[in-house]
């Protein structure tokens, strides 16, 4: 039997911390068209290179005119000529020659040959029914910010100061290995006491919706040499290693005396559950994070111990969770020592807009399909004040971060 | 000049009502890979091929014994043989043999060659720290409903029931024409008085973000033909159109005449700003709707017209915005006349959790920069309640409905 006295057990955001504090990496930047930027992370400051409009431009429907011809009252238009004295002007469009001011076309009778107006309604200032020169954008404005995550709006901001390439902060790579003689791929025949591989897909999907790239390895087996071989190319590989099972105290849980022998070791477990068989680790410069295996433990150690590390590779102020305090609608009916025990709430607005935290039933199947609709934790046990019902306590949201 | 008398101009809401009645559309069905699904809308109820566990699985690292050696009390392990006797059992693996319960290895003594055991506390029950065949699924349990949004965890669980593909409902074609002889492509020379096209980008992003597909056709002038065989094309290829600007009543705006000419005209305008000359006509079967020609109108009015409808598509029941009540942190200075004014708008929480709504600035370069720091619309004018600084008011959430 091997020695796991020496295993290290921590709590989650001390945890975290630990991981953050240690790691330094160099941020890759790399360039991309702005059609394909969206929901990236900008890299720099960038500048407008245009000035819009570039030209007076008319924001009406309309008829161009000189407001000199306006100076002294109402002129006599029945002998003005088309192209001289006026001349049709759009939306959005620079003004026709050096016309300086806008006519909107509801206050003007246009002849059938489209050569004459009667005036109805006169301009009250030069420029009128005009946008100015440089109104919109002037070169050198800034169009985005260094950190700005790019939205539709900012990307239309990015064309229309000229761009159609923007320097973006690269997506770090994150390699996930699954482990384990029990799994098997979905899909494949299931033979009696295996299990379906399904936490791959989860937090692929996972990285993806955080800005990051999934690097997807194979199911690898409980074997020494096959595990050290994954983790070692997958450290190179990637910015950040997510390897899934194997840091429990199984007779085949490898992955923390690998992580142990070739690398520097934060914590084997953490302080409550689900979620208990969690480790973190430095291999080289690339942390590694075990998470662990059952389902929904492996989809919160992702939320709690991988997203922070996304979040600070990209440059985004997500590594804290939010809390909020709400009143609670349940006492606790146990009292976990000396771990903590964290289960799925929500978190609810009442008639008066009041904030409420309700638990969600942890039972029915399959569990993670109900998971979904829990929008925060609640935290069970030591180091947590005990509430009763009708108290406010605080009570911390899951991403992303809404409440309805 | 061209007669624009019988325009039909109409609320927002009303537009958009009227379109959503009139379409009718057959929903297309596709069946991807399980890790492409993700963001995708299930297209029909999936059930579980597994039953999972499969077999009486251990839910601790331990060792796997007979429950029958329990029953006069603690037995003497001194002869125990591994394998007949005990066995380790691991996490989330079938029970070795036919053995029925599990002791944590917390509790046990093993030693040196791994083959006795003492156990220094005795397990309570028969089953204990196992879990049941079906316990986490069963063959036939629902694992996503038809209309539900595929996220990360619903894929792990479309995985653990055996599937290792998914029936979608088909992104929504949404062709994009941008139109106008001023518009030129960003990053190309600006001639004095053309403008840059820079709401394809934007729009298309937005479309992706919703769930549709973007079909982005190249800037058509303002002429009849082009934009004629341009609005017959796209009406063919995709599911709704949206074209950009010519709904006006400028010289060269043809976009109504034309869909008059082949279609049913909804309305030419809407009774609002921005976005006021935003249409809508149905050609053939298919939605068009034209969107103002600024960016913040072009914005607004995508928001307003076209989510509405890719939602629909989807089967997702986003068609009305939701309103929020708020305390008013101003009161209006200026209240229009038919028509309404809509202005980008703030609602955030007050320390004692009570929402408030501010104005945002209009100016500023480039406006659509600041555009994102909204999250409502506030109404002004014809129709609405005129309020007080600190009166109750309802204002409307826009998309993505988030409330810092």
């Amino acid at each position: 039997m091997r020695d796991h006295s020496g295993y290290i057990e921590k709590d989650r955001h001390e945890a975290m911390q630990d991981v953050l504090d240690a790691w330094e990496f160099e941020r890759g930047v790399e360039t991309v068209e702005v059609p394909d930027a969206l929901g990236r992370v900008a890299a720099a400051d960038v500048v407008s290179k245009n000035t819009l409009p570039n030209k007076l431009t008319s924001n009406m429907d309309g008829i161009a005119v000189n407001f000199d011809a306006f100076e002294g009252g109402a002129p006599d238009t029945s002998a003005w000529v088309r192209g001289s004295d006026w001349q049709f002007c759009n939306t959005g469009i620079g003004m026709p020659g050096d016309f300086d001011t806008a006519i909107p076309i509801e206050w003007v009778e246009v002849s059938a040959d489209d050569e004459h107006v009667v005036l109805n309604r006169l301009p009250e200032h030069r420029g009128n029914a005009t946008t100015p020169v440089g109104a919109n954008l002037q070169k050198g404005d800034v169009l985005v910010r260094a950190g700005d995550t790019l939205t539709p709006a900012l990307l239309g901001v990015l064309n229309m100061g000229g761009h159609v390439q923007v320097d973006v902060v690269k997506r770090p790579v994150v390699a996930f290995i699954p482990t384990g003689n029990e799994l098997v791929d979905a899909g494949k025949r299931l033979a009696k006491g295996k299990n379906v591989e399904s936490n791959a897909v989860m937090v692929c999907a996972k990285l993806q919706q955080w800005g990051a790239e999934p690097l997807r390895y194979p199911i690898v087996p409980d074997n020494w040499k096959k595990l050290e071989k994954a983790l070692l190319d997958a450290a190179e590989k990637a910015d950040i290693v997510v390897i899934n099972a194997g840091s429990s105290k199984g007779s085949d849980d490898f992955t923390c005396e690998i992580l142990q022998e070739h690398g520097r070791m934060f914590h084997h477990m953490l302080a409550q559950g689900p979620g208990r068989h969690c480790s973190a680790a430095m291999l080289g410069a690339t942390p590694v994070i075990g998470i662990s295996g059952p389902p929904m433990g492996a989809e919160f150690t992702t939320d709690w111990m991988v997203k922070p590390l996304v979040d600070r590779y990209l440059g985004l102020s997500g590594a804290y969770p939010p809390m909020v305090f709400a009143q609670m609608d349940f006492a606790p009916d146990f009292w976990p020592e000396p771990v903590q025990v964290v289960k799925r709430g929500v978190v609810y607005r009442d008639e008066d807009d009041r904030l409420h935290a309700r638990l969600l039933p942890m039972d029915g199947r399959p569990v993670l399909r109900t998971l979904d609709q829990a929008n925060c934790f609640i935290t069970f046990g030591r180091g947590v004040e005990r509430w009763q019902a009708g108290d406010i306590h605080p009570v911390e949201l899951r991403w992303p971060y809404v409440i309805d």
